[in-house]
């Protein structure tokens, strides 16, 4: 099983770091900060106290040794690319960086961040989308142009079969599945009736997706 | 179209704010920091230096007709919560109020919050998910057990037909659609072949999802 460090116990980094230890990975969570470390300590396999920007430090906790860092330092982004640096000259296969803009991202990755994560730009975007849409619970962008869409069945769906709705000659989209309570019918038939309260998951280009949204 | 107020122009907070200007949405944008008021002040519909926590000047500024407002103030929780508090006063119909743990959610919620987010939290919970399973590139859940997952094909997979692989008897998943380069076939046929580097879009129990990612 891969074994995980996590360096900076902001929101994002607590939050990585909670989330693998309780699946049992190994984590080892530090924080230049005593109070972050304390509190996340009983969490994670192991927590420690010290300035990411010690390369001995990580080095003598055999920090190289792991198969992925996190490194979620934000404001100081001097000590979140110092760190980045650090733990490829160490031999730490895959560290992932978060980044505060672009620019950033992109010192990030000629350092060699094998990936840089944008968590508040990326949910800023999402949550946007979903506050103008709020129909939309969840989705997929799988192409630029290409997703599916978890959508609240619309009042004029309501009693109405998806044969007689016809929503892939109307407006290009597969319905994929229904949601109606806790049950998931995967095969919805072309004689199933929509429900109030049922959420339709649909496949479509973008473009289709928001005809529907307005139906 | 609905008319949006977002405070706190932190890196969330400015994500929002571009992502519904950038869609035509009408935009005020308040930060107390006159730094963060000019650096997106082309890209909103107005932008202003204030105190959100200074009720006058919100409602000088006629904040309560706005639709939808959304407090992105981060470290100063006292400011973030009297600010809430406030845009219900004014009459703001749709607060979204990004909290710092679920306390502090807790007390947004009590002050009539319509709904409050953790983006941190939420993207760190969805990054760790993303490191332990690889191929999983996104996923909707639907319920607590049943995902929709966007997945690499495993090498098994290679040259052989949806028939011949049966992951629906074998795992009880359903392929709803394959994207190969830039094209995303929606009704994927029985004999349709899976190549190296399409992706599959499988629903399912995440048990079964689980079993499907070990193949
Ligand atoms: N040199 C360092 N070594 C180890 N940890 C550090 C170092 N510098 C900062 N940190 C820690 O990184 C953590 C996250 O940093 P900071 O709070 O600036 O980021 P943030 O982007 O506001 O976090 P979030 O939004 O996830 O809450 C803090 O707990 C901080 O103590
Ligand atoms: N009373 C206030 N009125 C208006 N804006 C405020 C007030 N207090 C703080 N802000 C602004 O809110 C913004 C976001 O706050 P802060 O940087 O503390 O949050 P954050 O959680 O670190 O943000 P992010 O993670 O999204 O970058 C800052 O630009 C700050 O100037
Ligand atoms: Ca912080
Ligand atoms: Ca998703
Ligand atoms: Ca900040
Ligand atoms: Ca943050």
């Amino acid at each position: 099983m891969k074994q995980f460090v996590i360096i900076g116990l902001g929101r994002f980094g607590t939050s990585v770091a909670k989330t693998l230890a309780y699946k049992y990975y190994d984590v080892l969570a530090i924080d230049i900060n005593e109070e972050k470390v304390q509190e996340i300590s009983d969490e994670v396999t192991h927590a420690v106290n010290l300035d990411a920007t010690n390369k001995k430090a990580l080095t003598n906790l055999g920090v190289g040794n792991f198969d992925v860092a996190v490194v979620s330092i934000g404001e100081d982004v001097h000590a979140n690319i110092l760190t980045t640096l650090i733990l490829k000259e160490l031999g730490v296969e895959e560290v992932v960086a978060k980044a505060q803009d672009s620019l950033h991202g992109r010192i990030l990755t000629k350092l060699g961040a094998d990936r840089v994560v944008y968590p508040e730009h990326d949910m800023g975007t999402r949550i946007a989308n979903h506050l103008v849409s709020a129909q939309i619970l969840d989705y997929i962008e799988l192409a630029p142009n290409y997703s599916v869409i978890e959508i609240k069945a619309s009042s004029k769906m309501y009693g109405r079969s998806l044969l007689d709705l016809s929503l892939r000659t109307k407006f290009g989209v597969n319905v994929v599945a229904i949601k109606r309570g806790k049950k998931i019918d995967v095969s919805p038939q072309a004689e199933t009736k929509i429900e109030e309260k049922d959420t339709l998951i649909v496949i479509g280009s973008n473009d289709s997706l928001e005809e529907l949204k307005k139906f």
